[in-house]
This record gives C-alpha cells, sequence and structure tokens, in this order.
C-alpha cells in the first residue's frame, strides 16, 4: 500500500513528481476500449450544495471546475429518495421494486438497511462489477456500501474485488452490550469499529474517514493503472450524512458550519483524483461520473443538512428536493467540456452507461431501467424517458418532459410532524406538502418543472395543458405498470440478532461481540 | 442612428466587420484614465434566474459567461425591495431613507413612482451622471428611470446627456380617460406611448422593446467610442418586470415559460454588448457591471416571476429573497476572470465604485452609504461592512459579516394575504414570515445566513454565538441610527393630475391628452 500511510497534504506533491517520471506510461492511447469507470456517490449532498447549482458560499472550486471540464446534468435524479435503495439501483440499474430493495410492510413506506435488517442485496441480482469483470475489470469500492452486512450480502459476494469501508451508516457510539458499533472493512475482514478504531467526534466533528477513503481511492488509482488493468473505482464516501464529520484542516473553514467543512474536503478529494488522473496520463481512459444518493436531509438542519437549492422539501419524500440530484460527468477528449445536459437522467443510467463505456451489453434476462448515456455525453442528443419517483411500494409520482404528475403526496406523518420531525421546514405547500398520504390516483396534481421547479402551483385540472399533460403521462404509467413484475421485497424482517456482532476478522482484533437470540419482527417504517 | 433600424440578427455580422475594420482604433491603451462605465440593471430578476446561481434551466449562457470572465458577488444586495428607490440609491449612492425614496405615510410601507406620484428625486441629491461630467462623461439612460415623471424629475434634468426608454413601469393597456399610457421617451420628447407607438402583446408577451434597448445601447457605445468621449451606459431594460415580455424570436424558447423568454433575450443583450466593446477594443477600457433593482417580484408567480433560489419570500420584502442580487463585475484585465468575491455588496457601491473607476471622489457634503469596491474588483481582498434592510421609513434588518438580525419582521397584511396576495409563496417560517408588523426591536430574530441562506432557523436568545452576534450587529446599528438624518420623504403625495397625461413632444405627434383637477392626498401604501 504505497499511498495509505501518507498525508494527504503530501499528495500534491506526489502528483507533480508522478507527472514528471510517469510519463512513459502517459503514452497510452486515449481511445482504450476498456475505459476505467469512476463513480463518485455522495451521501444526503443535495443539489444546492454545489457551487455550480447555486450554493451561495460557492465552497465547491473543484467540482465546479470538473462542471466546467465535462458535462453538468441539472435533470438527473435517484431511483429512491432514501439510501440503501438508491444504492441498490444504481449498481443494479433497476428500480427498488424489481431488485427487491424496497417493503411491503406499509403502504409506501422508506425502508433501508439499518443493523437490524435481515435482507440485502439479492444474489438473483447482477451488480455492475459483476458484468464489467467480463472485460477483466478490477473493481473496488470505497465507504459506504449499504446494501446488507450479512456475510452474504457483502461486495466481494456481489462483484467487488476490493472493499474499503462499512456497510451500514456511520451512527453511534452504542453501548456495545446493545448494538455493536459499525466495522470497517478492509476487503472481507473488518479492521476496526466507527467509534473505536476509526474515529469520529460528534463534539468536534473532526474524522479524517474522508482523508482514509480518498488515500485508498488514489492508490486503488496508482495500481491498478501500474498492472495495466481497467478498473471500476466506486467512491462512496460519507462526510456529508449526519453525523457530519470533517478533517482537522477542514474543520471550520467553510462558511456553511460543520456540514459545509464536510462538503469542502469532498469537493477537495475529487479535485485530487481528478489531478491524479491527469498526472498519471489517464484522464483520456477515464469516465468519472459525481453524483449523490438521495437529496438534502433538511429534516436534520440546519447544522447536519445540505441544500436542496429552490426544490421542495429533502430525503425521504418523493418532491423535487428528495430525488434531484447534482451531477456532473467528466471524461476529456470525449465528453465536451462545459457542456450542460437537460437530458433527464437516474443512477440506474450508470450501470447502462457504464456498461457501454466499456463494450459490454446489460443483462438481457431482467428489464434494465437504466439508460445509456453515451449518445447524451458524446453528442449532446436527448432521448426521452420518464422519471418514476417510489417510496416503497408505490409509484407516487412520475415525470414525463416538463411535467411530473403526483399521484399521492406524503411528507410524514402528523404524529412524527407534531413531535418536531419536519421533511420539509420552512416550507409548505397546501395538498402537496400532505401529512398523510393524499392519494391524487384519479386526478394526479401536474406541475411544470420547467416554470414551477418548486412544485408549488398545480395546473389547473380544466385547462388544456394539463389534460395534454395527463394522457401523455398516463400512456407512460400505463406502459410502466403493465410491464412491473416486483421483486421479492428484502427490507421487511428485522432481527437483533443480525446486527454486525462477530465480523469476519473479529477474532483476530479480539472485537468480537456476542450475539443475542434471534427475534425476528416485522421492522416498523414509519415514514 | 447608424444601428437603430437594423434587426440585431445583423449585429453579429457588424461586430464581426468592425473587428476587422475598427482595429485602427483597438490601440487605444488599456489603461485609459476614463474607463467607460456600463452599469446594466435588470428588473425584478431574482438571484436565483442565473445558470451561475442555480437556475435548472441553464439559460443564461452569457451571463454566465461573463462571470467565468469576470468577478461573481453571491452577497450582493439593493437598497430597498422595490425597484424606484432601489434605482435612486444606485444612482445617489445613498440609502433611500437618506435620499428621500420613502413614505411616511404609514409605517414601514413601501413606496414607488407610479403615474399618480407627485414626487421624484430631489434637486438635491447629486446623481452619478452628474459627478462624471466632471471629467467629461457622456452619459446615457437606456430603458426605465422610475425617479418620478413631473418634467423637473426626468434623467436629463439630473446628469444624463442622453435617455430612450420610460419614466415608469409599463403596465397598462389604459382607458386613456381614465389613464394616459406611459410616454416613451427619446431625450426630452416623448416618441410614442406603451401599447400604442411601442407595442406590448400581453396576450402573446410580444414585445420587441429589449431589441430596441439593445440596438439603442450598441448605438450610444459605438458613437462615444467614434468620438473617443468617456461613456456611462445605465442600461435598465425591464422585460423581466410584470407583464413580461419577450421578441418574437425568442418567444417559447425558454423551458421556464414567457418569463424564461424575456431571460433569454435579456441574456443574449449582454452577450451582444459584451461582444461589441469587444469587438470595438474597448473592453479593456469598460467597466460593466450586472445587477438587478430587487428580489424577483414572487407574488406574481408562477408565470411572471423569477426565482430566488434558495432564499425566503420575494420582492416587498426584506427577508434575502427581496434583496439578495444576481451580480457581476466585468473588466477584463482589471478584473481577475472567474473569481468569487463573498465581499458584502450593494447597489449603492455602483455609484462610489463607478466614480473611484472614473478617478473621482463622492461628493463629501453628504453621507454617501455606497462603498468603493475597487480593492475587491483588482485584488479580491475583503472590506467589513454591513448591509441595512429598509422598508419604507423603518430599518427591518441589519447583516454583519454572515450575521443577519431583524428587527422588523413582515411579509404583507393579512387582509392582503386573505385575498391571495402572497409574498413568500409556498414558504412559511413561523414567527418569521409573518403577517402582522412584527416588533423584535428589543430581542432581534438572528440568523446565520452561512448555515442557513434560508432564514428558516434563528438563533436561539440563550446561546453565546446569539449574544456575541447581537453585541455586534447593535454597535453597527447604534452607530447607523446616530449618523442617520432623514431625508425629506419625496414619495407621500399623489395626485391623478401629475400622470403622464401631456409629455414634452406630445403636440408634434397629437397625443396630449387633458389631465383632471389637481386633487392631491396622501397615498395609500399597503405593503
Amino acid at each position: 500500500v504505497l499511498l495509505c500511510a501518507m498525508d494527504v497534504c503530501l499528495i500534491q506533491t506526489l502528483i507533480l513528481f508522478c507527472s514528471l517520471i510517469c510519463c512513459f506510461w502517459a503514452d497510452t492511447p486515449s481511445n482504450k476500449s476498456t475505459p476505467n469507470i469512476i463513480i463518485i456517490l455522495m451521501d444526503d449532498m443535495g443539489w444546492g450544495d454545489l457551487g455550480v447549482f447555486g450554493q451561495p458560499s460557492k465552497e465547491t472550486p473543484n467540482l465546479d471546475s470538473m462542471a466546467a471540464q465535462g458535462m453538468l446534468f441539472p435533470n438527473f435524479y435517484t431511483a429512491n429518495p432514501l439510501c440503501s435503495p438508491s444504492r441498490a439501483s444504481l449498481l443494479t440499474g433497476r428500480l427498488p421494486v424489481r431488485n427487491g430493495f424496497y417493503t411491503t410492510n406499509a403502504h409506501a413506506r422508506n425502508a433501508y438497511t439499518p443493523q437490524e435488517i435481515v435482507g440485502g442485496i439479492s444474489k438473483d441480482e447482477i451488480l455492475l462489477p459483476q458484468v464489467l469483470k467480463k472485460k477483466g475489470y478490477v473493481s473496488k469500492i470505497i465507504g459506504k456500501w449499504h446494501l446488507g452486512h450479512s456475510a452474504h450480502h457483502l461486495p466481494l459476494e456481489h462483484g467487488f474485488d476490493e472493499w474499503f469501508g462499512a456497510p451500514n451508516c456511520h451512527f453511534g457510539p452504542y453501548n456495545s452490550s446493545d448494538r455493536p458499533n459499525v466495522p470497517v472493512y478492509n476487503n472481507s475482514q473488518m479492521v476496526g469499529r466507527y467509534y473505536e478504531e476509526f474515529g469520529i467526534d460528534k463534539k468536534t466533528g473532526e474524522s479524517n474517514l474522508t482523508q482514509i477513503y480518498l488515500e485508498e481511492g488514489l492508490d486503488f488509482i496508482f495500481h491498478q493503472n501500474m498492472a495495466q488493468r481497467p478498473f471500476f473505482l466506486y467512491w462512496a464516501a460519507d462526510a456529508t450524512h449526519a453525523p457530519v464529520y470533517a478533517s482537522k484542516r477542514f474543520l471550520g473553514k467553510s462558511q456553511r458550519g460543520r456540514y459545509g467543512d464536510a462538503v469542502m474536503e469532498l469537493d477537495y478529494s475529487v479535485g485530487q483524483m481528478l489531478a491524479w488522473l491527469r498526472a498519471l496520463g489517464i484522464d483520456k481512459d477515464t469516465f468519472v461520473f459525481f453524483t449523490s444518493d438521495n437529496g438534502a436531509a433538511v429534516m436534520s438542519g440546519p447544522k447536519q443538512s445540505g441544500s436542496n437549492g429552490p426544490f421542495l422539501c429533502g430525503k425521504e419524500t418523493t418532491f423535487e428536493g428528495g430525488m434531484r440530484e447534482p451531477a456532473i460527468a467528466w471524461w476529456p477528449g470525449h465528453i465536451p467540456a462545459g457542456t450542460v445536459s437537460q437530458q433527464l437522467g437516474t443512477v440506474m443510467d450508470l450501470f447502462s452507461t457504464s456498461l457501454s463505456v466499456a463494450g459490454l451489453s446489460v443483462p438481457d434476462d431482467r428489464l434494465i431501467d437504466g439508460l445509456d448515456l453515451s449518445p447524451v455525453l458524446h453528442n449532446n442528443t436527448l432521448i426521452n424517458r420518464p422519471i418514476f419517483y417510489y417510496r416503497g411500494n408505490e409509484m407516487m409520482a412520475v415525470r414525463v418532459g416538463p411535467y411530473k404528475a403526483h399521484y399521492w403526496t406524503w411528507s410524514n406523518s402528523w404524529e412524527e410532524f407534531n413531535q418536531g420531525i419536519n421533511f420539509c421546514p420552512g416550507q409548505e405547500v397546501a395538498g402537496v406538502t400532505t401529512h398523510t398520504q393524499q392519494e391524487h390516483t384519479m386526478q394526479p396534481l401536474i406541475f411544470h418543472l420547467g416554470w414551477d421547479p418548486g412544485e408549488k402551483y398545480p395546473i389547473s385540472v380544466v385547462t388544456k395543458e394539463y389534460q395534454d399533460a395527463l394522457s401523455r403521462i398516463t400512456a407512460v404509467v400505463e406502459k410502466h405498470k403493465k410491464g412491473l413484475v416486483p421483486g421479492v421485497p428484502q427490507l421487511n424482517m428485522c432481527d437483533m440478532a443480525v446486527m454486525n456482532w462477530a465480523p469476519p476478522g473479529c477474532e483476530k482484533l479480539g472485537k468480537c461481540l456476542k450475539a443475542p437470540k434471534s427475534q425476528p419482527w416485522k421492522c416498523d417504517w414509519p415514514h
């Protein structure tokens, strides 16, 4: 591990050094048939957190530069307003309702993978690294996995060759008799736990995790390049997920407080990775995509949450603030610099597009929701396609062109709201940000997201515009529902016994905990 | 008038042509002691209307380029959340409460210059073009004046050498027995009226006014440059003020509807002006500043209003949405390209900065609120200064550093609100967006605009942060109040007799109307 012990401050020097001595392999052709692929996925970062998307602090110079050198997508979506299903969709190219990352315990509920979840990613699903393997790609995930933490759900069982990171969110610290702290893995073995070997100071917000993830990433890139192997790096840092954290050198540096500090460090890290690709002379051989897993967690605001810019509500909801994501594609010499694409895109497209970039086809034995965005990337064409907004087992809304129809609206329950949990702080649109699950299936609320991106003005049902939009959308919905075979829901059962009590490798570290007796129950998903 | 009759489509050709043949005077030194000055002022355009400030449609490529070539100000403010006082402040460098552009008819009321207003800009105020004259500047205003329409209030009486535009908003059309349509002036003579000689089709939104203003602007630049005279161009187009309009070639082109069409045409016009400066070889000799007069008129939403991005409320209010403005400074070779300044700036600074650019001092016989931003523009330094948010005769709020203290909060009255007039559509912050005038002078509401730009989370009064911020702000407020000598309020009296019945030049056109008998009353300013 060349770089692991090295301070990030030295990376800049190494980049300079390497750009001098590494030039002998900088001559690799820029039209490699198997370009490297890097997907950079943020955690709970909002559309409005980037300077280029209007964050007033303008503290993301590296991401803004990445956009200036690449293609910006203002209409890019996640597949679900919550972390686990979103990540499952990114890696399978399929909606959660197909790949099983949802619950049927109650109607329209967000479900994810806390430590007590029994399920995880099904062995029947095909993940991006599994297909990339056909062309010899080496795949690594760095950071948060979140597709289940039982042994058969872990990344190395699903196509990844390497992993450095954790299976769950970095919540804690816990009293280990009630609940174990979340383990950090290096490949198939745990190497410590959050709040133990991998510190997160919840008082000061200090943690060097992003720095570690950056070093891991640079190191992986370096070694695969040395070995002349095409690689897929899935860099899924989680510093912007509550409890937000940053390294010492970034703490207090942002105008936006600790959340902004985390953003600055992530922005810096992205800048370092792109500089590294350039220094190694493989920038023209590497397709990089930056996005986030769901909208900013505005319910954790003000100090642990990002911004969804002008959009309504945030994480957990199917309003634009919950599902519209910052997105930038970067591939010098292939993607025209400084372009903006109005293409409607989704994280599932990263599955199909990455395979296309690698010269591979998507699996033909199942429905893939992801679209190959290559024509968009190379020629800035526009492909007509809808966006589906699911919450658990319910299709809440659909976007077709500029129109978005809500078939169901819900922020969260009155019960939660009255306890101070607010999914739309400072925002309220009568009949839209409802606190009961409101059905509109007979007459959906329709918004024009061009002149009304904030979803404030439902189009009057008596207008021709409404009728035209509705008939266009209805056709899309009918087709979608006809082709929909829901997958087996994987997020229904919980059990304290399945938590990370004794992950592989715990013996060596003396960190095995005793699991309680198995007592499974149907998980309660309140929203 | 070289260009007046020419279609804007030809301008591009002329720019190319001129860039070839005009090179003989392109050799003028780039460090002229009297650089040209262009202030481009938008009408009701919001902070969030520019791509570079996060408008999802990203339809302002020229303004985004201007920012990439210049300096962007995410913390730039107007002096008042309404058009007339804002414009009076820009041209005098003084707060409305000093220059008289306010009312004392009721507490904290926004006042402007509708046709029935008796007052206007006082002869005792010194306007920017009056001072620039000392150095031989030729000054022209193109577009909306809005500082009074009685003969002695018009631009040519206050330092401008030329004028093409109108004294009031383009409301109408009116039945001329009740109310005259607003006249359009060419210098000191009217040349027609809105909805008569200068058409605005309220059904289709078509009007070629922006095109006319662009041609006037290019023509003025051309002639002053030919004559080797330094010039000040104040380009105040109003296409984004309701009723919004655009030329035929822009109608229907935006994703955002008619408002977006207007923005696209204004963006195009700015691009043409900058290209013209380059073609004439005077880009390095011309300081250009782009901003807007107040926040987007969200109460006119959805289709006649722009966007204030992540900020609270809009026009008429002293929340950020009412007073934070898009702002870009451009001066190739003088202002470093692609920079972002976190300097707190105001439209009043354009007075002081323009004078500084011209090598002139501000008047020393009165208090000037504007700051000379030259050190910011040239060296990206930061100057500590407060921002005052006035509504009529009341200081509603103050910003010092990242902190903003509200001493009074008010959106609009319950009476108006219940009639459907909403200054904060879709937004509601309990105790903040109040519908009564709420006094907080003993314990102001304080927000941190870094981590809470949307003014959603008042800082708890029991925290040290609150106390520290308050004592810092209190000192600033005390100093401000001590030095405050309110000007004579100019916007108290109304009279139907003073409307634009018979402007100079009307005889020639046969467009004089008969004024009713004078019956002055105290204007009613409802909000």
